[in-house]
């Protein structure tokens, strides 16, 4: 491991997220608000930070990034981001500890969107609105986004994506890897700025249009208002933003193809029609039992609200309209498990991700096949193409991952004094990177009350579920730290 | 699939669950209680069942016993005798209805030991030594004790075996399966004699000696008693059903070697250390808890009701001696957990098994190396030996199919309206052959409130659990039945 171009190349990351912070400071220098010295000592200790990283590894080349280093630099830049992001929290006074700011900052670049803030509404917009920046510079990736900004980064700069992305099956919209990141970006800026245009046309202030858009775009979840989207009580907001998360919940790639004109690259994807059918199924059956059970007064206001909270566990994004907790357990425990489908591959939204789940349920049927037939060859396929055996260990490792890891740390939580349920939700909500769970982190509460050191294990559960595992695991393996 | 020689195999073992009642209509007699009547009636209906499946099949040889058709065999041989072994049940008026014959007997046979009835101690000897009875006849497996009593089945009886007792890797005491059966079965008599020596020397009376015994060793649960063992209050007891509950999640194969004078061979099994350091954990943590808890008065309490409940949930038992749910929430997730791994391959409980969860865990560890090093082979190794690819694949299938039909029947349950943690809890408990679980199906409650539908469900939970999903899943394949 070579921790001077490890150095060199965090010093990059730490120095973009510093100069982010001019959009907040930007909003307290018009509103004259108290938040405006914050945000700039802040800025400064960021940019300090990225200086002394720096010098110390100037001397290096980008050339030398390898496999381990790329694993090392991607982790710690997440790190390292929620440090310095956690910053303007902290010095507002917006929460009481360290702790707090780097929890609330992880779970913005994470777009987990888990909050500590038990009145959001109390706090200055550049802390709001840098609250949710963090989402959506983390949304498309701080790595892919550096790469985008960064383009000297070179060979090791395919390292660095590989790391972020992992992704079930290797794809890429072009062979350069700067060209991927500069393209997936502009879809994501293409869409956000849609996305701002409708909701401000709909009458949202621009402020809010911008945040909620952040919220949304990058499948993060935090809000300015204390009632998140419920507040607006709307048809026509909720409508909208439940489009833009299923947009963002689905592969950029083939949002790509859709506007260079390919207009059937959605409906041609496998992944795309599996991720479609699991919503459909979730607002269809959720949609019956609110209806059954006479939640609410008629069937256009269950579709809207069995819609908006399925689109946005499903996806990951973890906006609320209606507290589900009062809902029949049917939803409660349906939400639950769509916290571990998340979204697509090559999404912002975070789970096990569709196409994994996809590729797990052939496995299992191929082995069914394979029992009846003990001398046959049966193949995994998906979008017509076999699925190597290679793949198919990697998918199923990273299934029993997720799950080990998911059931291990909820362990940790009830250890923590959290109830059963809470424990599995808050790790579920957060691994998944969705943000409100059930019992204590329920869609009406937050993680205020989680204990400090329940805030450390549910930050990490953060990180690995945005790295989708491999990534932080690397880091730690010893293997990885040998020369 | 020819269904006329599944016929005759059935009727065999029709004939043998019904000349099994015979054992608790002798306990009737000597009462000269209501449930002689009700016992013949059952096992004269179950003779004339296996009198005409014999008649429809009689033309048939074993050896037209092909892969299907042992498939049929072994889930039909599993349903047929819940059907005929729930007779005595309903005809007493144990139960109510059929539905609650049914599920009493299916959780008898699959040693779950989930039970619908809510004053045990008000039924007559001879029923409730037929409850324990089905245990223990389920508990090595009734195709195995068929195979150990009619040598005759021939080549056919391999298939049945493989069909029974999957297992993750396979294992043979013998080359012949008849005699294999004659062994794991000798082991199974001969402990059952030893631990129901130790009750009675204990102060047991020979009847609660027998069915206790018939509980443990089959890794069942069903107590003649109210308040499980836990009505005894009784250090003694505790611990000799301990030790026993441990041994019968154990290895049959390594006790046989054993027996046999091999007196290394369960500490140089890879498995039964695992499984030993897995239940170890258990105890140490949760005693830990409950001491700091200040649950129980001092540390030698502690220690034996967290050994007792960690044993008996690992095992896949389910008797208690504690109300569990009073305990901090760590160790009630952490028993929830625990229905997940379960006992030893070979062994009478259910649960994942710590062999497929060893394979699991290792074949992780291989792919995470093979992230370092793309190009080199990394095998998987158990007890020395190479775990081939085709094991991993069918292992990683197992657990996809485990955690997958887990989260399904799960929604189902909770579609009949039980709360998130009842519906984890009631799934997790019969698909792992456990028995008593959280929430309304807790470990001071029962089964009885569960709606009628549900019954069905977590029936056919504990069919799946205890014929490790495969064999059930391949009769409801269309493949299985095109000719």
């Amino acid at each position: 491991m070579k921790l001077s171009i490890v150095s060199k190349v965090l010093s990059l990351l730490a120095a973009i997220i510093s100069l982010f912070m001019l959009w907040p400071l930007w909003w307290a220098y018009i509103d004259g608000s108290r938040d405006l010295v914050p945000i700039i000592k802040s800025m400064v200790i960021g940019l300090m930070v990225a200086s002394f990283l720096y010098l110390f590894g100037r001397k290096n080349t980008y050339e030398e990034l390898g496999i381990k280093e790329a694993f090392a630099v991607v982790t710690l830049s997440w790190v390292l981001a929620s440090v310095i992001g956690g910053l303007p929290f902290l010095f507002n006074g917006t929460v009481p500890t360290f702790t707090d700011a780097f929890f609330e900052a992880m779970s913005g670049f994470t777009t987990t969107g888990a909050s500590v803030l038990t009145d959001i509404e109390s706090n200055p917009r550049g802390i709001l609105f840098w609250r949710d920046l963090t989402h959506w510079l983390g949304g498309m990736g701080i790595i892919v986004l550096s790469l985008a900004i960064l383009p000297f980064l070179g060979v090791g700069g395919m390292q660095l994506y590989k790391a972020e992305v992992p992704g079930p099956i290797p794809e890429k919209l072009t062979p350069r890897v700067q060209q991927t990141a500069l393209l997936l970006w502009g879809v994501y800026v293409f869409l956000s700025a849609l996305e701002t245009l409708f909701l401000w046309l709909g009458g949202m202030n621009m402020f809010e249009s911008l945040t909620h858009t952040f919220g949304t775009m990058a499948t993060g979840g935090f809000s300015p208002l204390n009632s998140s989207i419920g507040q607006y009580n709307s048809a026509y907001f909720d409508w909208v933003i439940i489009i833009f998360m299923f947009l963002a919940g689905a592969n950029f790639a083939l949002h790509y193809f859709m506007l260079r004109g390919k207009f059937d690259a959605w409906w041609k994807d496998e992944e795309f029609l599996f991720y479609t059918k699991v919503i459909l199924f979730g607002i269809v059956t959720i949609t019956a039992f609110l209806v059954f059970n006479g939640t609410y007064g008629n069937l256009l206001d269950s579709v809207r609200y069995a819609a908006f909270q399925v689109v946005s566990i499903t996806t990951t994004t973890g906006y609320v309209t209606a507290d589900y907790e009062q809902w029949p357990f049917y939803a409660q425990y349906l939400l639950l498990g769509l916290m571990f489908v998340g979204g697509c591959a090559g999404s912002t939204g975070g789970g096990i991700k569709n196409l994994r789940i996809m590729v797990l349920f052939r496995h299992v049927k191929a082995e069914l096949q394979r029992l009846l037939h003990p001398k046959s060859m049966v193949h995994v396929r998906v979008g017509g193409n076999v699925v190597g055996r290679d793949i198919i260990a990697s998918v199923t490792a990273f299934f029993i991952l997720y799950i080990g890891l998911f059931a291990i740390f909820a362990l940790i939580m009830a250890g923590f004094g959290l109830d059963v349920v809470s424990s599995i939700a808050s790790v579920a909500a957060t691994l998944g990177n969705i943000g409100p769970g059930l019992g204590v982190v329920g869609p009406v509460k937050n993680y205020a009350t989680v204990p400090l050191a329940g805030k450390w294990v549910l930050s990490l559960c953060m990180l690995l579920g945005r790295l989708e595992i491999y990534t932080v695991i690397m880091l730690i393996l010893p293997g990885t730290w040998k020369r």
